[in-house]
């Protein structure tokens, strides 16, 4: 069930092409002012929808969100902000609304203008179509992901549904995380801003397909305001929900056919122990290692030693699923490469390093890499 | 022709296993004292070889070289410590000389202890098999490898010969660049010091093939003193031979179906340029999109935006094997995606990226990323 107040629509415009006969430009509308509350790419190449998204949350309201896959509307410049304002503004027509009650959406091939003319064509069939079903939207802005990625959490009376798409981290010509919270609770802009922002910190932004960050980036939280209930009750299920799209995210990555957590503890910092969680996380080593199920720990101690972190290795131990694999530095009493290549054959591992020097941890979801990563990835998009 | 003073030899000890039958450890002898310098990596976990060789190029000279492939000797502890003692001294004793005069070099598995005893029994052999052929030893270190890396260049009456072996940038089962300068060139401790820092720089670290730097990573140079050439002579014979073991290190990266140099200039720094040029050297989407041939130069400018390094990116620059593909940030005039595509079809590809914002540059090397490099590094050990 979704929130109260929100519907949702797609069509197929042909963004990527008019050969193209899937779903790909989809429309949410609020039925009243939204509170809107957004994160953004921190990569200094911003797409148009993400600059205008950045101006429009801050604004505080919103009524309707309109989202299309296979175009980025990235390095367009000054005439692609003018395409994202063109459809911005029929949507508003269509609706009833304001231009800059609509907040675009954009995620696929970088460089290349809008066909906003055949977009500007299927708005009013969007606006008409307007039902209580998210799904339609959550395919419509699918990419290389194999599925469309849709929570529900309940907090008392009121509702948090969220919508995303993932992949790769990036992919300029296939993904981009896009996420869209929904909520029909009771919350005021700073509250909203604030829950937000605590929750990407350890899923958002702990989530590594490839290192790479997307032009694109973004994820949008309108709040309806229909249901009064607890805050603490609004942030645990606002909470929820992003950690579930961000597990959903991985979980669905290019190519992907493990589910790795990699926690750091004993750092000296947060920072530090997320440094070096990313560095484990996004080598290319310890990912195609992980792939092959090769109990190779040495590795993982390469990582975590070029991470830029200041470590004693002597200190360092790693577990892997339970299996103690490196006490001081070194192979571990017991260790068992054959039991360890056993645990690595299984979908989910979980990779728990001790740098024994400080109170800090930070814990870091990724994939493995595998031979899908690069042919998903190496394809010529003709 | 090898300087002279440098004889070679190499047998099968069986270092990664009885059953593995091809030379797999390797001896240099200098029949004098020779000057020694090395540069060794800043992977904060050192295998026990680095260490130890750490403190015999601040002696100042060395008369032996003793290598090994098929195992690293890193994260083996105090014990991994001797066991390189115990090589070092036996190979000592049937040449004559000092345990501290002989380098140690491994590269292998990690956390492994050496088997010693195997190696031990071989050395009488390595020793009574010393011949001026530099090839049997270039053989010995080899790896991933696909071809033994040989380089000679003269200074009018001296000679400097380069060794190396490469592959993966790091690999701890499999690959890591070992590399030896040889020459009988009469030199100073710190003119070869200075030489050989300067002349790693923008060769050995301009060069990535998949951002993971060894515990085992080593350059060591050797000069014997025959013969009195002008050093500035004698400094381009060594800054050649280090850059074309660096090219042949790139050009037989694991699974590189390409050789891409990536030049980054108008960066405001030498050290942003770097960074700039690492960023896109490493991004998996750019390789990917080089191995596949994708004209998808979207992916450039999003590994240049997230560098960190402050750019505008509507200054930026881009051409392609001198095909023009970015003006301002976005897709230039007579840009031609087929025209690229064909470009990226060729095996040799060159990256030109402009930031427009200063004088900095800096020119990086790199590789495609194939199924190759899958599954070179995903293939369980046993």
């Amino acid at each position: 069930m979704s929130p109260k107040g929100f519907t949702f629509s797609a069509v197929n415009a042909g963004v990527k092409s008019p050969a193209v006969k899937r779903a790909d430009m989809g429309l949410i509308f609020c039925d009243r002012e939204a509170v809107a509350s957004g994160v953004f790419t921190l990569n200094q190449v911003k797409a148009a929808p993400v600059l205008i998204g950045m101006e429009l949350v801050e604004r505080g309201t919103l009524r309707a969100v309109i989202a299309n896959a296979g175009n980025a509307n990235a390095c367009t410049g000054s005439e692609g902000m003018e395409d994202a304002r063109r459809l911005m503004n029929a949507v508003a027509q269509s609706l009833g609304i304001e231009r800059d009650d609509v907040a675009p959406l954009s995620t696929g091939v970088i460089g290349v203008r809008l066909p906003v003319q055949r977009m500007l064509e299927k708005i009013p069939e969007l606006a008409q179509g307007l039902k209580d079903d998210p799904d339609v939207f959550a395919r419509s802005i699918m990419t290389t992901d194999t599925y469309p990625k849709v929570v529900t959490h309940r907090a008392g009376a009121a509702t948090v549904l969220g919508i995303a798409k993932g992949a790769g981290m990036i992919a300029p010509d296939m993904a981009t995380t896009l996420a869209v919270v929904l909520t029909d609770a009771v919350i005021d802009k700073q509250s909203l801003d604030n829950i937000i922002k605590k929750s990407i910190r350890h899923t958002f932004n702990a989530v590594t397909i490839d290192g790479d960050t997307s032009t694109n980036d973004t994820l949008l939280a309108l709040a309806s305001g229909y249901m009064h209930e607890n805050i603490d009750e609004i942030e645990k299920a606002i909470s929820a929900v992003i950690r579930d799209l961000a597990v959903l995210i991985v979980r669905d990555g290019e190519g992907a056919t493990k589910f790795v957590e990699v926690r750091v503890e004993g750092a000296q910092s947060e920072a530090s122990a997320k440094t070096v969680a990313m560095a484990v996380s996004n080598s290319l080593l310890v990912k195609t290692a992980l792939f092959g199920a090769d109990p190779n720990w040495g590795r993982i101690m390469g990582a975590i030693g070029y991470s830029k972190v200041p470590i004693d290795p002597e200190r360092i131990g790693i577990t892997i699923s339970g299996h103690r694999v490196v006490e001081q530095g070194r192979e571990a009493q017991g260790f068992s490469e054959e039991f360890l290549h056993e645990l690595l054959e299984k979908k989910d591992i979980s990779i728990s390093i001790n740098l024994g020097s400080g109170p800090g941890f930070f814990t870091a979801y990724t994939t493995d890499l595998s031979y899908d990563y690069v042919k998903i990835n190496s394809e010529y998009r003709t």
